[in-house]
């Protein structure tokens, strides 16, 4: 794949199943930085940079996987209230490396800390001193391989020189690049709003590829934004949206060994800071991030391995929501019914098996399918007017709505997903990829 | 795919990763018949009459999802002691077929019961009378589609005229040809031992094809005995060796709407009646009908659509057998494992991704992870001698054994699997395949 910024910049970056993304700008407090460190045989960027140079409040949700990266564990232990940057790096998840990928954090955060202390020494009238534990690591790549300690600090220099204040819609684009491993489109997303008076922007940036187990894959997402929120209620708001966001396109939500979803922000919106989920200013905020999570979620799933497809799996009326979930994993995860949406079949029938061995209650007689617009069981039995050729006309779309009504209940959920092509078989069993 | 019994008798029968079938022959008490009722476009047989002249101790499992098909729910409701015959038909499930699909099954078990009694009256010297409920019905194919009743009744009595009372592998191999659906191969074991001082023959016969989730495949599979023993310990026998054959190769083990297990005992070997599973004359038969299960269970994954390789995965010194388990399936039913494994590739970062995944506690100082003879991962770390082109060479193999040892508990599970091909995808993605 050509990583080059002309394949993506205004041409290539359509996504025809979710449209266009709109272009993000300039964002006060954020500065971003990339470079190729050769990470990878090609030339490409490999190594993103994101800088916060008054600090930023921050949350971060991480991987439930009961192996975790050494960066994560990093992030974890961090103690410091704000955080002053974000270093991700691809082609290498630091995942079972042991003492050496943690040690090799350290030097990694001393050296780049250093470079931003002394860059602050520049250029700000009160430099502050930034320490390893104000840098948080996001890594992605292959598992147990040695982590290229030389080959990132040697070009840490290059990295923090290249830090310009203001961004474009070029470095955004840069940077969803350089964070991309198996992708084949970057991911930027964006909402404004208000919080009390101010304007406020939301912006997202993500990396992740949906496959036939999303939780396979991993996923990280990046949320900035000038609107002042301290880091508690930003870490109530990623709980609150990613649900039904990045958590509706995998089966536990956050499975590999290093997903991340971290907000982040830098207060230099005019608004006060917001110190409560429940402050009224809140709750248009509340939902654009979600508007940001939701997007980027989508377009990890539609930029799933070998996917022609985009597909959205709903089930109402279920006793609950965690039924609702496992019936939409069971289909959505289904290899029988990715292939049959690769193929352009209307095979509800493997849908009916996928909702039985979810293990979800389901009452025959009450169940209904529809594929689209089109009712193909209804409570129980095959349509009257089910016309399978209709149905097959509708398949061939890009997307393709599967909707399942329990009538037993009043809960919903929705999950995203994608067909199971041959490419995927091709990208994945490729000598690694 | 060339359903001739010439394809498969001999020559193509065999299975270079499981090795030959041994030749099934005759069984005193049972009678197999098959006929092509033109259920399929193209000519083959589609329906398998097992006929029990003297009746049948039995007993089944059946499968566990919430949606199952009318036939199981006919079987679940016979209440006779012994069954006279078991009725296969492929390429309609009869599921979700709701009260006409059960319908069928009355109309069909009641003109076959009276062809059979029929039967009785011409050969036996005190013929009995066979009623509806002395049927079992087996079926497996497409979901949802009306149930071929016509088509069916239409050619029992051809069927029946087709009895003959003695069996040889010809036979044996038309059956098993005849309950095929995306199979491959037919799939027949055996065994002999002997209860108390009798030899006792243990048949088997199964159909399936071992996909990514093999709980998704409808799998059948039928074992025969001669050996006198009561239809509760039969039962037991049943619960007792499925847990490490036919739910070694699938998540839950029976999630499909139509799986069904059964043991017939035709109790025709001079053994005297065991009524107890505690009985030591029965231990030989317990192991010798776990040998026919398991041997059937792996040719079912064997035979998986598209498969290139057969894989043993197993988890040793976990906590809890539920937890070796879970990653044994974890590993198994990864698509990122099973593509690197149709690509050859020694990629186990893939492997322990999928261990972290698997919600089953871990220390990862304690993990260790072998690929073949071949350690990768000792303790948490990358093995010393680690060669990674040693462990590609032997990923070349066609017969695959993974194992994961915890080191942190006694309990064990192994799991069988196969690899991801482009070829499954083409199975599958095929307009109703």
């Amino acid at each position: 794949m050509d990583f080059s910024i002309n394949n993506f910049f205004d041409r290539k970056h359509k996504d025809s199943k979710i449209g266009h993304f709109q272009d993000l700008e300039h964002i006060d407090g954020l500065s971003v930085s990339t470079v190729s460190s050769g990470l990878y045989d090609k030339k490409r960027d490999d190594l993103v940079l994101f800088y916060f140079r008054d600090g930023v409040n921050y949350a971060s949700l991480f991987t439930q996987s009961k192996i975790i990266s050494e960066n994560i564990k990093w992030n974890k232990r961090i103690k410091e209230k704000k955080i002053f940057g974000l270093l991700i790096n691809t082609r290498n998840a630091n995942a079972l490396t042991g003492k050496d990928g943690y040690n090799s954090l350290k030097k990694i955060s001393l050296k780049l800390s250093k470079l931003l202390s002394d860059k602050q020494t520049l250029d700000e009238d009160e430099p502050k001193k930034i320490k390893p534990g104000h840098i948080l690591f996001a890594c992605t790549g292959t598992i147990g391989e040695k982590f290229p300690e030389k080959k990132i600090t040697d070009n840490l220099f290059n990295l923090v020189e290249k830090i310009k204040y203001t961004q474009n819609k070029l470095i955004w684009i840069k940077a969803a690049l350089g964070i991309m491993t198996t992708d084949t489109k970057p991911k930027l997303s964006m909402a404004e709003c208000k919080v009390g008076n101010s304007d406020v922007k939301i912006y997202g940036m993500a990396k992740g590829s949906g496959m036939i187990f999303p939780n396979m894959a991993t996923t990280l997402g990046f949320i900035f934004t000038d609107a002042n929120i301290s880091s508690s209620v930003l870490k109530q708001v990623l709980n609150l949206n990613v649900k039904t966001t990045f958590n509706a396109i995998s089966v536990d939500g956050d499975c590999s060994t290093n997903d991340m979803i971290s907000i982040f922000s830098t207060a230099k919106s005019s608004n006060k800071q917001i110190n409560s989920i429940n402050d009224p200013k809140l709750k248009n905020f509340i939902s654009s991030v979600h508007e940001v999570m939701l997007n980027l979620a989508k377009r990890v799933v539609s930029d799933g391995e070998g996917a022609t497809k985009f597909v959205i799996v709903k089930c109402k009326n279920s006793k609950s929501e965690k039924e609702a979930k496992n019936i939409c994993f069971s289909i959505a995860n289904s290899p029988l019914v990715k292939t049959a949406l690769f193929g352009q079949d209307p095979n509800w029938g493997r849908i009916a098996m996928a909702i039985g061995k979810s293990g979800s209650k389901v009452n025959t007689e009450k169940l209904t399918i529809m594929i689209g617009s089109h009712i193909v069981l209804h409570k129980g039995k095959l349509e009257k007017n089910y016309n399978e050729s209709d149905v097959a006309q509708y398949m061939k779309n890009e997307n393709i709505e599967i909707c399942v009504d329990l009538s037993i209940g009043s809960k919903h959920f929705t999950a995203y997903s994608t067909d199971l092509s041959n490419e995927y078989i091709q990208i994945n069993s490729d000598y690694r990829s």
